[in-house]
């Protein structure tokens, strides 16, 4: 029991999270499909995964540690959550024993009723209205920052569940895309800039949420269309859907970093195919900086489009030259530090045959750390290759996330901490070179970034972030963008 | 998730439950001698047991559904509770996979920083309260009635936590003994009535608190005294105590049935010592009701010290008729209707080549439903008893208590279903008696019950409550006992 | 994998074991019936446990670490054990996480089908007779004594099954009392001299099978007779039975200890109750070791009867000045040194109330190491004993088991160390006596100990060992009794 | 306990196994080692795994369910198997609760010391032999083919345990590659033929062999060579290595499906890149089944490789139309039939964005029901695909494998069941072909196929099994091809 600071995470890489959501109302087997859904959205998330069902009379919740089909399976766990309104999560990160408890859906028993909850995203103001809920009376069950939104809802002074829903968001500052279960049915929702996404789909009269399009395609739902930043859909328990924009027009600014790596390729986000922008943003990266080299090979799995494109553009043979074992996750999302050096070798092997003796070009989405990088070059180099260039797919990963992306501290960060050249030295690379932000922009489809009003969060590469972020020490009006320049302050 | 109804439980029986507590506060091992200490007063509760320690900075916690023994004899387990001061509890039934949610001691982050609370007894008027606290915006995380007292804590004005406890406790009726931890150090306090009991030792410089002195004994504690009825004793974390009054003088009236069977004999309570008390009740009821036969056989192994008096006082021999399986726990204190009738016989089997054309009296605690009893005698019959007398070492049990036993519903109590001629004839005894009220008052040391101010609870043998019981349909003031006619309304 | 010593234990306290058996055939629920009747022997092993069925066709097994509860109370454990024949073994002792490798009923596929065997006792020149078939070829699975056995069986030249099992066990020295399945039925034998107990019973139409008559008790079954020493049972799967004597007649040596302390006291052994014995020794003891004082006290619960013997015959009151706690197993069967001196207090407590001032007698069955005797003295003391006196109701125990009881090294056995006087002081006892071996043969119905021919088997107390000993170091013929001085041998 | 037959599976799908195999002597950290060989060789078996060790002194084992990463990856896991040789295995597939039998490596106490051995391929005349065996007296501890030589092994009447291995390996057929350790060191052996594979490589003084070069690769060590068809090398202790040839010079015929599926693309097999002769299948595909199309999409990620080839000599792009979900296993080698049809669209989702309106070529690595093969061309479809054409790198599958590969009955092989025609019917695709199997062995570098003496077997192709089968039903003698016509014969 952390009772100090309950947000804060022992090792300080765990905090900030990455989730995946999904919702369906109206389905013979709510349950199942949300299951389904969830595995489709497994890469959100893999450390714990929860489904809340609704079946008219009484909610039923079921979580577990690790992956849905580790724990959502088999025909009893489905069997415990009856009904056909059903909302599950996917969570990237939980600590210990007690971990059980921050697992969503989170749920409580308010006066109106059940009220269940399902987030994707980071509240920036958590602690501080925490801080004042606490003073009053509440009692955390978590130390998930989703819970203050509960507590917020259950104390407003408004008569109506939804009034005192929007009563609670209007006091809540950062990313959030959301489903809520209810008694009377479901809400889905998206914080005023929409910064993580959140699809609606059909299956027959059945209504679905997601966070990404992949989940409707598996489940076998046709896309709707996108929540809209800044919009609240409420889907009654008869079918009947209502939008309301209770934060009036606002101008969105998504996720750059979804088109770029958390989004599966053969999801579609803001009317783009995934799989597409990242071959255009090989493309770019291909004009920008091109290479004289013998074969085009992808850090697997996620820079294989973009090495697609980079072929394509270049005319350089696209060659399987790492082979990469099945029976790993993927690099970037293992929580500690030393799983992410230690393991590369077990994860990924050069295709010795292949590589010998030829001038390769490295394609990857980003640099991070850059320790994997490191033994990936050095890997070439071992089995052979003459000259390794390393070409990147997107800008250099200056500053940290707050809207619920588990990025290390700024200090970890290798472009924050030297230019390119010392970073194609630290991963001993022949030549390194990233894709330009406008290229970027370019490969998303817009002419190139509007500095003055930026058409995407891009806070990760420029810095700009587009909230206030009251927890970590600021206090600037959300309108203007914020340039933190300092490692943010703990989260206490 | 039970929304409607949260201290309902689906077959009406685990409601209400016998606990065990303990507390120590300054001791090196405070978690290791928590430990052993609710060991010792595992036959108070064996379905769940939870420890909690704070080591000057945070508070840790560990639950596990079984025995203390599977849970917390790993020195890996006490690890995870550092610190010298902690608390525990053993508890008597939880339900289902979330029951870990309920088992105690329960934890929150006040504002005032980490409170805990282990509780043995019953608030009567948990539901009411926490109707009022839900629509007041709290926020319950388990279905026990423990929490409201946390949330009345929680939302409390006064400015001190001492008097924000007191402020609490006078909104609650029923029986509780408490122990609480806070930064600050210990609280322990018993209700008005004193119903369940509370003991205080040292060991050294620490303070000790438990359910009964034999987990002074085990721990090598030396008893100080009982904590009174209705006071509240503060222990800071330098170790200086306060004792305080918030109700002023009350009258005691502790629970009668802890002598008669709740109680380890090698407990001292009440300033006499349980088995001395259970062999003059033995005595009292031989002279109430000799029987004429060979031996006395006592109904293992709770029957055994009032059956020892029995033959003292008459002059049969006492012998081991019945030999009771290790490998079972006792039959009272299981939890399904199913076990409580079935297993009689793979628990105590007849000492045949002993019983064999003998005439014997068979000795027993009590009678609930009547169904082991019956087994018991034609178990006796079986072996070749040539007659078979039932003594029992109460008064016929007739009525529930809503004081933290569990007991069936009045429709199931034997004695409230017929006469003690009807009893006989149902359990095939040749004979059957009770001891009397007065002479079991007279086994704890009186000269006989008042009637206008009974000096114990006997409410199970008389139907007099002494508190309002406002969750089951009873709304007259507490000072003038309570006398229940009909089955308690359903709790909801 | 042990491949040089395969007998041998790491602490070389786990060796020789005592078991427990049960087998039936012929009826409806043989699985459930056996998990039942090994419940009632449970107190033979509590470490291990294994029920193998036929249905006819197929055999069918099960095995666990732990209480028979553990691992046979589920309708879906039974399940999987179908058919009308079964049998089963519980076992004190096995290691590890292979340990399962052991747990017996061992089944085989041999040439004439299946075979399997429940085996209580030691064979006292396994290791001999494993060296010798594995320089044939034989490949054994556990490191049982018994895998000898059918090892033997698969390798002789003889035609059908029964000469084969006959010719297995003339090569066979020790201790053993067998069930065994093949597809005809089943075989039940007890060794040349009877060494370990083994009854039979009927149920109906069913042939039953158990190592004390309290396990045919508590499955319904009515006492048949015992198996005799040197008798071998054949039961048909049409129920037909046969009596055969490979061994001609011999004179019976059945292990004492049984009635001392093994045995439950509601069996019933060599015709005699076992309760009644202890009580009569007791009375033996009462006789020769007079003690003046104001209470017998049993040291729970093995010591009961004695004590109420030793206070029958004296007239000293029997009072309960230890009261055990229902949560831990009993001394003696707990398998490694430190748990045996451990937790003395957290398993006995003293009655303080009663015992301060007085002068007492403590009654136990028997003294090994003297190491929770000198704890349970020390306990009375500290309780406020006046003094303690100390009487066991058997003779010193000096010598090693080689016949299936775990008994230390004769170097921890406190008797093989000292005299009585020195014990006495060891264990810190105002006074010390046991109970004469002609005393303790009086108990179980003789005249006296014949000291040419000794009717019961009591190695440990005279160390007069009735049959070779081959792989501890003794090759004298097996008809004069052994008197080995020196520590055994290592089994290697 | 199958006691009738038992090498049988309960729904025949699970007798022959595919296996993975590794084995080090002479490093610090051999277990380590082992695991993360056997890591690398996932792939080859998911179900079950093994470890066995030997320190000088003994042998030391530790199996587990499921992949190396749950049972081998913890620090206390590796402690457990100390020593500078070790050896382990993963296999396809055991049973139900006793699976743990089965695991292997495979242990036995001889006469002449630990025995261990490893496992991959099949014992095509197990079931005579074990007939034979058990006839003399011989007691099967497993279910496993491979216990047959440890049999045999164990009754040799050979006086060195080399001759009595070779004694054993002359009077076995099918195919084997096995790693064994004894006292004295480690041996490895191939089958007469070469069947599965097995490589030498050294890492500093250690000698390592491996299933595959993938396993050299991953733990770091060097390539020495192939262990010859026929040839068996023995490591002594001390490191030294002598090569011996006991079934003298034979020709080789190794598994050409190795080539097409079953070894990873990274993996050097018969002096070549399995990466490359995939591409050169893909290329042959190309030239001898033009496609007139739009994009080469192949099936992930089986069939990446030859779609690479199959693009680059066709000019047509390679994209991938099909994203395959890193949260589940392949499609081969799951075992149920339930499992391999229903889940296609959770592992497979179409890249809607990409195929909508295109004509697609889909490569395939084989077509083995064709279940499968439907539901991804039925996913094309339904994603808007204009013309489906299927590529396949493998000729027909028509034949069973009796060598170690787990395959359906040839009743259940879509192109036992009809010609290529009725073939692309049911799959639905707009057009069907498979590579020639002289085009496959000029992949592999072959001018064409041998048809008096073939260089690969390659039955399941052609159905020309170049041993005797005797369990299935064959006589034959080894050296001229078998050719069975009909489904084999149950085994029993």
């Amino acid at each position: 029991m952390i009772t100090t600071n309950p947000f804060e995470d022992r090792d300080g890489d765990k905090l900030r999270e990455e989730c995946g959501i999904f919702g369906v109302l109206g389905a013979r087997d709510a349950a199942a499909m949300t299951a389904l859904g969830l595995h489709a959205l497994q890469h959100r998330g893999q450390e714990a995964v929860g489904i809340t069902s609704f079946d008219g009379q009484e909610f039923y919740s079921r979580r577990g540690i690790g992956h849905v089909a580790q724990n959502f399976s088999s025909g009893q766990a489905i069997a415990e959550l009856p009904g056909m309104m059903a909302a599950g999560h996917v969570r990237y990160s939980t600590t210990g024993g007690s971990g059980l408890r921050n697992v969503q859906p989170l749920f409580a028993d308010l006066a109106s009723g059940g009220f269940a909850i399902a987030h994707n995203g980071n509240i920036s103001n958590a602690m501080f209205l925490k801080r004042d809920l606490v003073q009053k009376g509440a009692i955390f069950q978590s130390t998930s920052d989703t819970e203050v939104i509960i507590h917020l809802v259950a104390t407003s002074r408004y008569p109506t569940l939804l009034d005192r829903f929007v009563d609670a968001l209007r006091l809540v500052e950062g990313a959030y895309s959301l489903i809520c279960m209810t008694p009377e049915g479901m809400i889905a929702c998206r914080d005023p800039l929409g910064i993580r996404p959140l699809v609606m789909g059909k299956l027959g009269d059945a209504v679905v949420f997601a966070s990404e399009s992949v989940a409707l395609d598996v489940v076998g739902a046709d896309m709707v269309r996108e929540v809209e930043a800044g919009e609240l859909i409420q889907v009654a328990l008869d079918g009947s859907i209502q939008s309301h924009r209770p934060f009036g027009e606002t101008p969105q600014r998504p996720c750059i970093f979804e088109h770029v790596y958390f989004s599966r390729p053969d999801s579609v986000l803001g009317g783009r195919s995934v799989y597409e922008v990242r071959k255009a943003i090989g493309m770019q990266l291909a004009l920008e900086n091109p290479a004289d080299a013998d074969l085009v090979i992808p850090v697997p799995d996620s820079g294989v489009p973009a090495a697609l494109g980079y072929a394509q553009q270049s005319g350089i043979p696209f060659e399987l030259g790492i082979i990469r074992s099945h029976y790993v996750g993927r690099t970037f999302i293992q929580p500690s530090d030393g799983a992410r050096n230690a393991d590369v070798k077990r994860k990924h092997n050069a295709n010795r045959a292949l590589v010998a003796g030829k001038r390769i070009v490295l394609i990857d989405d980003s640099i991070v750390r850059g320790t994997t990088s490191l033994k990936i070059v050095q890997m070439m180099r071992e089995a052979g290759a003459r000259e390794v260039h390393f070409r990147v797919a997107s800008p250099p990963t200056e500053h940290s996330c707050f809207y619920g992306v588990d990025t290390p501290e700024r200090s970890k960060l290798l472009a924050a901490r030297m230019d390119i050249a010392a970073m194609a030295e630290f991963i001993q690379a022949d030549s390194l070179a990233f894709v330009s932000i406008d290229g970027l922009y370019r490969a998303v489809g817009e002419a190139q970034r509007s500095s003055a009003c930026p058409q995407y969060c891009d806070a990760c590469f420029t810095g700009d972030y587009p909230t206030r972020l009251t927890d970590f020490g600021d206090r600037s009006p959300g309108c203007s963008p914020v340039k933190l320049k300092t490692k943010p302050a703990k989260v206490a």
